[in-house]
Formats: structure tokens, sequence, C-alpha cells
């Protein structure tokens, strides 16, 4: 039973796992896989540094079954399948008490500022816990949390049956806000720069597109008869992402702000008043956005299989890190947790 | 019986006034007041030139009396009060079809891309027409159109009674804008760094400070318990307020731009996502806010005497600009077009 050590400096050390009784209100789960996050990369490159205490355990999209129930906590049994929604607000600020705890302002994000689900034994409570149904296999449910973010992203933008939707940008969470607004019944089109990704997602059936080859904003006022895009997702956080957001939405188009930016970038306000454009950020998820996410991978409709591109075992996370770092030809890298 | 004719460089010329018969479906006006906005004094600097005619009658913020009516329009006599919502839009583009006419893609602006209030006889299209209640004196009339711009941005703001609005900038917009968010039962700070405007915003009694002596962010965090406005209105159109519109709101909170950004601003579109913030564009008004301005300005509850703050003949033009051009100690200047 193992866990990877994240040492600072690009470097993970393998070591034995330590588990940690659970407490009240705690169940402590036996992890089966976790996935690798763009922010877990960039924890690894790292920035965060701040929010870690070295040797840190990261990881936060993950599957397992409850190895033990920690005293007063009901509705738990081991061998219960589960996932994590791993988010631990504080109750009490504003945002909080306004019925915004997924974006605390003292929020713990667990995988970050508490050890992550990247080892066999993991301690969380209870309340991030959700259900797996039968169905659903554990692979595919380390995917759970970022098909989360993309309901919770698709649901901000009120994307309704029958409306165009842009998505700049084809990383994992761009690719399954296409798909998850193609199950609302919107249509879509993807831009993304890389290669390897936009044929991926057409062969996932998404229009795909690379923006650096093809007029995005002609393209997207020839789909929508001169209108305009009713919906786009700015899911690139660069400088270019965030001028094209602005040129193709139609007047009073929505535009969602997913991705993380750096640094503030340019932004054509003027084309905000001359429209009456409206944005809003969006960011991790709520309890009714897991409950989607599950429905929607224990469904069957998402094509999940094709979008775990590798699995690596523990003792090889290292290698993750670098095949994320270089992009081309990967999508979602699951670590088995099981050895 | 004169009209203004803006020659370009800066320079009106008086001339007889060229009176148009009121074809089917128009009205002829016999103009009484009208405001300068501040798009004109743009107009004046020589902005939006391709969109002029010169010489061109610019002013769009009027009110004024029926001089002559157009055969085949209906419900209009003359000697009816009346003001002009300058709007005419083309009715058959994308915004028209999905019933956002007044920002029309192909929206000619009346004042700007047409003809123009600075004249004694004006002539427009009857579905322009609002009426004016016996109560409203024609002077403060000419305030209406700019109220609505104000009613516009509040509505579209959804400000709710009790909820904190934060006003970046206080010209005669601003000061509208907060003054129609207290109308609504909104709780409202203003912030502006013309200390004329800070002392007449006072006198109105809103709560107005400089942000250059006065740290904003602390007094929109004390005043609201620590979680910041749920509406900010950015009317500065600078980069200083770019940057403070996304410091002011609470989580999930809600920014109206108003202001005419001439260059994208940099803005913090990791705040968007952190605090899940939403921002909304907003541009001129629609048939409701007339209504709704009307309503206020007949209502006694706006302090326009004090708003007006210099009443021109219609040959000083030239010097109303100047002092708009100055800033300094005026707010509201209109033009009395009745020589």
């Amino acid at each position: 039973m193992r866990a990877a050590f994240f040492a600072g400096n690009q470097q993970f050390q393998l070591g034995p796992c330590v588990p940690i009784e659970p407490g009240p209100g705690q169940v402590q789960i036996r992890v089966e896989y976790c996935g690798i996050c763009g922010t877990d990369l960039h924890l690894f490159h790292g920035a965060m540094a701040h929010r870690l205490t070295l040797p840190h355990v990261m990881g936060h999209e993950m599957s397992g079954t409850i190895a033990a129930v920690g005293a007063g906590t009901h509705g738990w049994q081991p061998g219960d399948r589960v996932t994590v929604r791993p988010l631990d607000p504080c109750g009490a600020c504003p945002a909080c008490r306004m019925g915004h705890s997924h974006i605390c302002h003292n929020l713990k994000f667990i995988g970050i500022d508490r050890p992550g689900a990247l080892q066999r034994l993991w301690t969380v409570p209870a309340q991030t816990l959700h259900r797996l149904p039968e169905g659903l296999g554990l692979r595919e449910a380390a995917m759970v949390e970022p098909i989360a973010v993309a309901c919770h992203d698709v649901r901000l933008s009120e994307a309704a049956p029958g409306e165009f939707a842009a998505v700049i940008g084809g990383g994992p969470i761009g690719i399954l806000i296409a798909l998850v607004a193609q199950t609302r019944g919107a249509r879509v089109l993807l831009a993304e720069v890389n290669e390897f990704r936009v044929r991926l997602a057409r062969e996932l059936g998404i229009e795909a597109v690379n923006p650096r080859e093809t007029d995005l904003v002609a393209l997207v006022n020839e789909r929508t008869g001169g209108a305009g895009a009713d919906v786009v997702f700015e899911v690139s956080g660069s400088q270019a992402g965030a001028e094209m957001m602005t040129r193709l939405p139609r007047t009073r188009g929505r535009i969602v702000v997913v991705a993380i930016f750096g640094e503030p970038p340019k932004v054509d306000l003027f084309r905000f008043f001359w429209r009456e454009l409206k944005l809003a950020g969006a960011r991790v998820y709520e309890a009714v956005d897991f409950e989607q996410s599950i429905g929607l991978a224990a469904g069957g409709n998402l094509p999940l299989d094709r979008l775990i591109t590798t699995v690596l075992p523990l003792d090889r996370i290292q290698e993750g890190m670098r095949q994320m770092e270089r992009g081309g030809d990967c999508m979602k890298i699951l670590v088995d947790c099981t050895d």
C-alpha cells in the first residue's frame, strides 16, 4: 500500500501509505483510480506552493470503495463505491451564508490544501461523498469530477436545446463541456490548436476546427445565420481566447469563463456594451453537478473510454506528469492506485 | 427659427432651420430644450466622423411639442408634449428578430446617423415618440433620455431592495444610476475623482467618495459585512475603473458595463472565475425604460433642477461644448432651442 509524495522541484517519491483512522464524520476510502488534473500539473511545476505542506499527496479526481467509517457517520458502509467532491468550505463566510459554499472565501480544496487521493487509503469528510451506481465502472468513475466541472459550466451557461455553443479550448474540460452541452441539445463547435485533440474531438462526434486554419468568426456566423453564438465557453486561458470570446457571441449572448487566467488579459469591454454581452465566471461544482455527472457517466452516453488515453501504475506518476507536460497525444491520464 | 450646424473641426455655425415636412408615419416637433450628451462632445472632438454628413445637426436629449403630423400617423396631434427615443432599428437583423431592436445590428441613432434636435423644427418617425405628462416641465423633460439610460442600466443590473450598489464614475449618467438605484431601494456608494461632482452627489443625498482619497475596496467591504457589493456599475471608461470593478463585488456579484471603452482594458478574468462574478454590457434603452424614466421625472423624486447646471441659448452651443470639455463645475448643460 503506497502513496505518491510530491517533494517539490518536480519530484515525486513513492512511499508507504500512512492510513489515517477516520474520525467522527469521516470515512476512509480504498482509492482505486485517480486522474491527473491540469491543476496537479501546475502544482508539479511549483504553482500554489504556499498552499502545500511538503511532502504533499495530490490528486482529487478519484473513485474507490469505503474501507472504514468513523463514529457517528450515518448512511455509509464499508464496501460502498464512492467518489469525492473535494471541497471543504468553512460554512461561516459571506459566500457560504449566501448558499455559495462551493466557492467559500476560506475554501479548503482537498488535494491541494489537504492531502489528496494519490494513495491507497485516504480519509475524507463523509459530506464530500457521492455514491456510484453499480453500472458505472471505477475506472470511468474517476472521470466524475472533471465531468462535474463541465456540468457546472454548462448549467451556468443556461445553454438551451437548439442553441449554438462555441467552446474555445479542447483539453479534457473543453471536450467534456462540448459533450455535456450536446447532451442538453445544444449545437457545438469546438476550437482547438492541438491537432491530436481536434482529431479526437471529431472522432467523438464534436465539430472541431483549428482556429489558426479556420476563420472562426466567419464559421460561427455562417452556422447561426449571421447572429453569432448563443453561448461561448472560454477554456483556453490565453490572450487569443480572451479576444475571440467577445467576437463570437450574438447580441445578448453569454460567455462563460472557465479557464484560469494567470495574468489579466485585454478584454474588449466596448463589445460588451455594443452587443449587451453577458459574462459569468464558473469555478468547480456544486452537489447537483456531481449528481448530474454521475448520471451522465453511468448512462453510458459519454465516450469516457476514449477520453482516458493512458492508465499508469502509481510508481509511474512522474511519467504521467511529463506526458501531460508535453501535451501532444494525450487526453486524460489515470493513475491506478491499487498496488 | 435656427439650427446649430456642426461643421467639423470643433466648429458650429448657426443658420436658419430647414423644416422638413413630416411624411407618412412621421411628425414634426417644435423643439424646446436639448441637452448636450457626452456623445455630442465626442462628435465635436471628431469621433465617429464617418457616421456624420457635414454640416450635421446633433442632439438627442430633448423635449418639445408636436408642430405637424404626417399622413397616416395616428394617435398624435399638434400641441402634444413629447420626447423622442432616438433609435431607428432595421427590424430585420438577428438582434431585431430576437426582440433586441434597441441594439439592432444596423441601428440608426437619430442625432448621429440622422439629423438631431439642436434645431427649432425637427422631423422624426412617430414610433420614436413618448408622451409627456402635464405635470412634467419641458426643461426637466429634456432629462428623460439620460434618465432612461440609467433606468436601463439599473434594470439590467437586477438590483433589488436592500442590495448594495457601487457606482464607479459620477458624471450625469453615473449620478442618475445612483439616484435610480436608490429609488429601487438599493444602498448606493458612488466613486468619483472630480471634487465638484462628489460634492454635488452628496448634496443630492448620495454617499460619494473620491477613490484617490478613500480605500474603496475597504469601504465597500465595511458596508457589506465583508461580503462585497451586490452590484457594480462601471461608468468611468478608465483602466482604473476596469480594475476596480472586479475588486468590489461579492461572490456571484453583478457588474454592469455602461461606459464606452475606446481601448480594451486589462480585465482580471481570474477574479471572475474565483468569485463566479457576472458581467453584462448595457447600451441605450428600450421603450419600457423611457416610460419608467418619464414616471420618475414626473413623480418629482429626482433632483433634476440640481442636475441641470446650465441653460444656454442655441447660439452659445460652442460655449456649452467648451464648458463640458473642461469638466470641473458642470453637470448637465441644456440648450434652449426656442429662439
